[in-house]
């Protein structure tokens, strides 16, 4: 594409590119941005060097004009887009990208990598995260996950509301609270039980969370207690029915007086196993294979449409293909989110006119001016913001049966 | 873990680990071994340099000895495993790993997100290789997955039969032939469809492909031919009923003489689609979405297991955990596939006896020896043994329906 439009010489035309989705996967209520700060950072580094030219060239993948192009890449344009951790609805312009066409449709793979992966994970953990209530949720799901969008993936559940992750490399890059507890092979390495928490003790101290489940829960949990006595910081439950476990465990740390310790739970945890343990005596969840896969949605189904390019005669202009069951509607778009008298989210309004509705909160905001980041912000800026916009939305945004979007978008 | 088990002396210890599914999820028939050869090119990198150690001892996160044994890390044991590219049947040893605890566990995210990642995309790859009954499939899906899980994934296909990916990075690291088409974006540029078409014959040749449903399939084919003739390589349909849009279009094609002018579809294509296209005259797949997203099934829901472990005295001693629904065998396997008389396979057996079975091929090769990699091979070679493994399996394996394991898994 680049190298017939280099040649035809509409490459340097204007164009206008939106992300969006044009339904929410899954009977999801909403999405959740997220992957923004990712973009910024991978749009500083997409560069072509010698050996992604020396390939093309070998292979023939493009011409020595082409190849020249991409030598001296570098994207020269704006973006817009939703704030990251913001919700987004069917329709919504999350990311708006404007610059010649061949700058901007080369990024296209890089973008949708990103948002697609990151909005899926996101949109997951935030209900995950409704349907625990204020417990923590602890974020395991880096050995399901291909080894770098475990990363990726602990920071989009940080974003939605997760409290931690024992991906250490994500702990590291975006300075994520990082937890982890025993595996069974902790316990069956040493000779006895009792000897593996003893040594997890030494090690860890008291307030150390033990893995009780590898024999006996019972007798785990008695001899946990017997070695370390109240002080105990937690035990953990990865089998069985987690809730009548969980109960059991409760009695028992209770008769003696270990009140304060935690019982977190794991084991092929989703948003639904979740809920159904509201009413059981859990401290925390593990979260890992249904985070990760995004709980039966794994990719978010956003495109990046060009939405409106120049003409031979100079003048912008409103494009859209007219494919078969695939809408899509031309022209650059704004967005704004529309409250009712209670301040309750009600409508996304999607307009191509430059006219503020009456009360409409603006949801794009400028990342890129002219090639240069201007958007950053710190992770801890899109979880709060997530909260905030979900604590808006109509309660029943929060169920978690399939459904329609919590609010209409409505085209103005 | 490894803190504890360094204070303790465990460490040390000698140790077995099995990476194996319990079951084969998503009522597939067979998986796709898919990885290997990634991990043995991770295992040579994974090292804790300057970096990780400043981020672990600032963070607290493990005490100063760990951070000196990690330091110094080198995996320095044994691998064995399935030669990529073979099948797997629930309880299959893929990866037995052997070393002392301390090097084996640190290896645990390592390994398995690697492998759940690779064997769960060529697992769905293969049967939509399966289902296309010969016809090329084009690997599409970079944008709908994690910008790295990308690579990996183009990877995964090609082993499992795809002809080609739209992922330059694949082609470039892994020597997979690479093929992409025009967009609609590409169309809309141009002030006409026709003119998008004549640059793009114009820089690329009349064996280009020219996709046809921007705005009207039978205008855009007239159009395509008027421009190119019999000559035109091929069309691509992205939207509709593929195979009444492939009928009309061949019919449009062979009346104006165009017979080897090819009809290319794409659209949310998976095996049950492909499926279903194969008395339509098309004369290859793309395929995005459901291939990066395992068509249901993302994740493999491979496990990393201590199966064996040294013991105070020194001697080498099974192991296995008795946690409610989650069975594990204890002690190193050997596993053999076993075939009928007629050269199908019939048996997947797994024994931890050193007898080997009278017919028995053995599965499990040398990858690592003393840490050093001995097992390393090209991705043909693993592209070839799985199209030769498939070949050897039941016919009823070849189906698409939710069903059992094509062979049984038997312990000795």
């Amino acid at each position: 594409m680049l190298q017939a439009a280099l040649r035809s010489g509409a490459a340097s035309r204007r164009a206008v590119f939106e992300v969006f989705a044009r339904h929410l996967p899954g009977g999801r209520r909403y999405g959740v941005v997220s992957g923004t700060g990712r973009v910024l950072d991978e749009l500083e580094r997409f560069r072509f060097g010698d050996e992604e030219l020396t390939f093309l060239r070998d292979h023939q993948v493009v011409d020595e004009s082409t190849l020249a192009y991409l030598a001296d890449y570098r994207f020269s344009g704006d973006i817009h887009g939703y704030a990251e951790g913001d919700l987004y609805f069917p329709a919504s312009p999350i990311m708006v990208v404007e610059g010649t066409f061949a700058e901007s449709v080369l990024l296209e793979t890089l973008i949708l990598s990103i948002l697609n992966h990151d909005c899926a994970i996101a949109s997951a953990a935030s209900r995950m995260r409704n349907a625990a209530g204020g417990r923590p949720l602890i974020e395991m799901g880096s050995r399901r996950t291909h080894e770098r969008a475990a990363v990726a993936a602990a920071r989009a559940a940080h974003l939605a509301g997760f409290a931690s992750t024992s991906n250490l490399m994500a702990g590291h890059l975006y300075g994520i609270p990082t937890a982890g507890t025993a595996a069974h092979a902790f316990t069956l390495l040493h000779d006895s039980e009792k000897a593996a928490f003893e040594a997890q003790v030494a090690s860890l101290g008291p307030g150390t969370t033990l893995l009780v489940d590898t024999y006996d829960v019972a007798e785990a949990v008695r001899t946990a207690v017997e070695l370390v006595g109240a002080k105990l910081g937690a035990v953990r439950i990865d089998s069985g029915d987690l809730g009548a476990a969980a109960q059991e465990v409760r009695e028992q740390l209770d008769a003696v007086g270990a009140f304060d310790t935690r019982i977190l739970v794991t084991s092929d945890l989703d948003e639904y196993a979740i809920a159904a343990l509201a009413a059981a005596p859990v401290d925390g969840y593990g979260v890992g294979t249904s985070l990760v896969t995004g709980s039966g949605v794994p990719t978010a189904a956003l495109v990046y449409k060009m939405v409106a390019r120049e003409t031979a005669g100079g003048r912008m202009e409103p494009v859209a293909k007219r494919s078969v069951g695939k809408p899509s509607r031309g022209g650059r778009k704004r967005a704004y989110r529309l409250f009712d008298e209670h301040g309750r989210a009600e409508t996304e309004l999607i307009t191509t006119s430059d006219v503020v509705p009456e009360g409409g909160v603006p949801l794009l905001r400028e990342l890129v001016r002219d090639g240069r980041t201007v958007g950053a912000e710190p992770l801890s800026a899109a979880r709060e913001r997530h909260a905030e916009a979900v604590a808006l939305l109509p309660l029943e945004a929060l169920h978690l049966a399939r459904g329609y979007a919590a609010i209409p978008t409505e085209f103005a």
